[in-house]
């Protein structure tokens, strides 16, 4: 519990800033499928930091190794799957100030008010962002499964501070928007891994040069993620608590730094009508689908056969070189911080990869746990 | 799966529009309490439609049978406690059209892709907002071992269309704000359960004559409805996937019609600095606490003692009486459908309690399966 | 947790001996298959009180009564099934005495260290073998799904004190050895549902004259139910932890006064070589099968296609007549306790069909949860 | 899902017999306590091969590394702890043999029914006994942390083919045959690491002769491993699925090679008199207790404060030197198998170990799942 997430597909991940490794393990994942490492590592370059202007210098190497779950030929087996990143900076430095005195906006203090003192507390320990890491090792092996059957999941920073990327179009839901939409996406793919990853490239110029100028404030700020998949059949996930937007939901407020989640239109279904924001039917090519697709993709817990759409909100990374107002723990008093350290004066652009791994985990997890129902079973006896 | 949300408190929702009965079973109730059917009932009544002006003139009784899970005492006894209400209405009428021409926004289409006929149609069957009903037994279960506790809970609704109620007090955690969000709270606990659930009596009537002018237009209207609760102690939850923030999305994402969630300053954390989000530490009465709120009282899923705050997106009631386009699958061919009946035109005031519902039922269970960590348990031998 | 068994067929079973009903909630069952009611009562009555000479003279009725999870057809729908059974001995009569003087052999003094005074204590409560019942609902409608897919199961009282009944010939597992056990199932189903449960007539008048026996002596007497599943195809299940041995323990030792359970050969491998004890291989109309049946139909935790096979042990009643050293637990002195009240002298006749009904979920969730590997899931798109 | 087990101290094991590593992530386990690695590794040392006469000359390192779950000073930190023993023999030799004829009694034949060529063939993969390392891991784990809260645990080879041990004195639970109890488990931990795990030195010898006997027959020998534990007090567990007892079972089935499980009187209560079975209560020391203990030491899932008692059956090593009857899967015709390499002859002793991890585990976890209820947990805050 805790560090759990998923139903069929289930992902473990375990690790802390400072200890040897980070890692997961994937059980449930579909057998006798090969897994393409240079892919994996390929996307696990995309989140990993130091590799650009607008993320920390510090640059870790993110190799991913597996230790379980491959027979050997290489692909999956039908056991766990256990791949490990090393940390290659382990349990160095003096801590002792961050346990006594919390940083804002982190988990310093209420994990000392959980755990007195037994967490671990440098780096973060198990809420470091760096966590994200083999989430997103899962989340690459899932896309692998998903990608050649049709599934294509992208990201991008729609918006950092008051700077905005144009949105995916894939509230439309009509011959052009798809093809829009495509186009989009692949307009992202081809920006990978080293440019920001926005759309537009203008908005991603301004994003960048925000960030850049909040870091010399020595500030940060914050930004909304944006995250599309398409290809998804209808029919895919069910009512109620693990319906696909519950099961995203999940997997999303496991992110540290994520204030908000929306589907489809979203918060601006409050203002709307019903006539508005409900999507018609029509035939298209013979199949009945949504034209429109302000439910982004789901109704009931249930693909609609249209895009999956969510955007997150993630705040301003909490650790800022400004002097902070804190308590000491240990003296009982209060306390000017002032954090030391190389950290990203935005998590957005990072983020990006790490919501299409959340997006892939949960999709998987979905159609793996709650299929459209089958012809009779009785028929693979 | 599916019906199922918790860990240590574990509910499971039945159930549908026309069954014979709706209900729930919780498991994992902390034992030796003594339930207060009246105020359960009571709780019952804010959500139960045909109550006033604004909401659907069928009256349904909502009377809640608990069948199991009390001792002779009427306490909880350590066994699973099951409720169930009786559907008045169930089996008439015809429902063949429906289960033909799906209604746009509703989960008849994505229930067809995935049963392909076998689901229960009639008013939506398993995935009619009549399971908001047991959700509130459970949660108003939850409330009464909560509140003696000094947990309390309000919600009301923020926003109807374009008409805004004034937000709960609950982002700066100074005494003085603390007060007036006791004082806002109190407010709510007054105009209940006949009034509109607002914490400005203005801005509610200014909703209900909206909803009135919906009504007649023959649409329908969203909203947000924002909750909070005071009083859980710092340490309650904990990292990742079985965090606060995730413990109550998975509760809210599975209330039909929600579309986006978020805590705190959500997702205006996009504009924000660091240095304006970040939340200050103080000493107060000799206790360390966030001298301000913009995290909704939760950093990396566990509490920090301020005030947990939540706003959720529910989209305008999908049935309509207007004309809308939808496909024949039988036939396969487009359709002009036209849904008779009785609806809610705007569901945000009856969905007030169904919030409170679900951050009561997300608190405990969160507070039964991490609470901080104990002296050591040995001693409880 | 506690209550709930399974994994993709989740059974929730809940109620107490005296509250208003007990019953249970079925997540998971596959969807669009017809409901045989009739059959399902047939399937009760076995277990029911008061039909027949060697059990309790307390008739029930067993009636059951489904309010959730069909749809106007009487399909399973994909919402979960709810079944209640009302109890007609509620809250009736003086239980003090049980509270403060347990029973020997009961729950009566676990439940009291546990929840000190909370549980609920007539009849046992959720302890009572009355929960049965509810198991044999879904056992019930489980064995609907499976035979028609030609899966069959069937028990029959091995042991009852000294007196044993001829074993099902299922460990030999040769042409000879599967045409005399379906001989032996079938007998078992023509002597339903009023004979004694034993393959062999006389072996059940033994029986049936020792509990007789027994009953006159004011005394009780332990057993043994042996259970088979043939049909099952290879490849069922999976490794470890929820393999299909453990699957069926976790069901069989929630039921009450179970001490013991193997499979196959069973505690006998313990005098054995492997040279015995290892079931060949051969080809048998072009199909690999296990010659011999010494593991029971499981390896690793996958059926092997040969009958599966489970034993289980089941102590006397502990309610007997005989007085009995017991202590008061309020005075905290000896006391001496008769426990008045008719009860079943030896419930190894009564606990077949629920033998039976844990064979049937645990095998029906097993082949939901883990079906051999499909081909390529992409094609149910 | 499979290899998991747990609820709230959940313990998944990866890895297979020719990964690069084995190993387990333990989630839930109680934050603050110091490992202490000696007595870990010291606890593995009486699983690992190659230690004596009779097992295999195999000799594996077994050492432990842990990546995570550790703070600074080496205490449980309330994150994941991961612990990895690298596979030394790793991925070497041909195993194409073994997939195309699978070796009687291993699971060689029903993973390729269910897998159809995926699965991890070398070693037995992810079915391969060396997966009881990483449980030894998790169980060495708990032990410690059982141990200084009085819960004592110990097992021996209660029966090696037809040679039998004194079994333990725990079914009296008179102030005598407390303190034999306690004198057998003393001599059993004299005996470790390199003695033959039984209580009489004389059956050791007896039984290891025999299995150095078998051994020169080219053949194996099952057994029967004895555990108990001591110490725990009443009131832990729950009733049903998630009682002590199913609690056990589910670790104890995913053990290779077990066919049965029995606890206390076990199988033989199907011979008993309720009169003889049940276990009276008296007043000791103030204190109400089961004055014997046929239930062995639990009653309707919860622990009575005697002693816990459980034996389980292991079959003989299926792979043994002498030619077998199989089949080739490939040319789908008969073939005499002659396995290669060193295998125990006898598991039973190797199992005693692996057998008291199971226990810790299950113990473990059900005491911090159901823990005795506790005065109000409001007092917390």
């Amino acid at each position: 519990m805790g560090s759990t997430i998923g139903t069929t597909l289930r992902v473990t991940i375990f690790g802390q800033s400072h200890s040897e490794a980070v890692g997961c393990v994937i059980e449930g994942l579909p057998s006798g499928f090969a897994l393409d490492r240079r892919a994996l590592q390929a996307f696990m370059e995309r989140r990993a930091p130091g590799r650009n202007a607008w993320s920390t210098p510090r640059k870790e190497a993110d190799e991913v190794h597996i230790v379980s779950g491959l027979n050997a030929r290489g692909e999956t087996c039908g056991a766990p799957l256990t791949a490990l990143i090393y940390n290659t900076n382990t349990r160095s430095g003096d801590y002792d100030e961050l346990s006594r005195v919390p940083r804002p906006g982190h988990a310093d203090f209420t994990a000392q008010m959980k755990w007195h003192g037994a967490q671990d507390v440098p780096g973060g320990g198990h809420f470091s962002a760096r966590l994200t890491a083999p989430l997103c090792v899962a989340g690459g092996i899932a896309l692998q499964y998903l990608e050649p059957r049709g599934v294509h999941i992208a990201g991008h920073a729609l918006q950092v501070g008051s700077e905005r990327d144009v949105p995916f179009d894939a509230l439309r839901h009509s011959m052009e928007s798809s093809a829009h939409l495509q186009q989009q996406m692949q307009s992202l793919r081809d920006a990978q891994p080293t440019g920001f990853p926005t759309i537009s490239e203008k908005a991603g110029r301004r994003m960048a040069a925000l960030i850049e100028q909040v870091r010399q404030d020595e500030d940060s700020v914050g930004g909304i993620v944006e995250c599309v998949a398409t290809g998804l059949p209808a029919g895919i996930g069910g009512p109620r608590y693990d319906g696909i937007q519950g099961t995203i939901a999940r997997v999303v407020f496991g992110i540290p730094a994520v204030k908000g989640l929306e589907f489809g239109a979203g918060f601006s279904v409050a203002a709307l009508r019903g006539s508005q924001n409900n999507d018609p039917y029509e035939m298209r090519d013979g199949t009945p689908i949504p034209a429109s697709n302000s439910a982004g993709g789901s109704l009931g817990g249930i693909s609609s056969g249209a895009p999956l759409l969510f955007r997150m909100a993630v705040k301003p990374t909490p650790s800022i070189a400004r002097s902070q107002q804190s308590v000491d723990l240990m003296l009982g008093e209060g306390s000017i911080l002032r954090i030391r350290g190389r950290h990203d004066p935005c998590v957005a652009p990072r983020a990006v990869p790490v919501a299409e791994a959340a997006m892939a985990i949960a999709l998987l997890d979905s159609w793996l746990s709650w299929p459209p129902a089958p012809a009779d079973w009785a028929s693979s006896s």
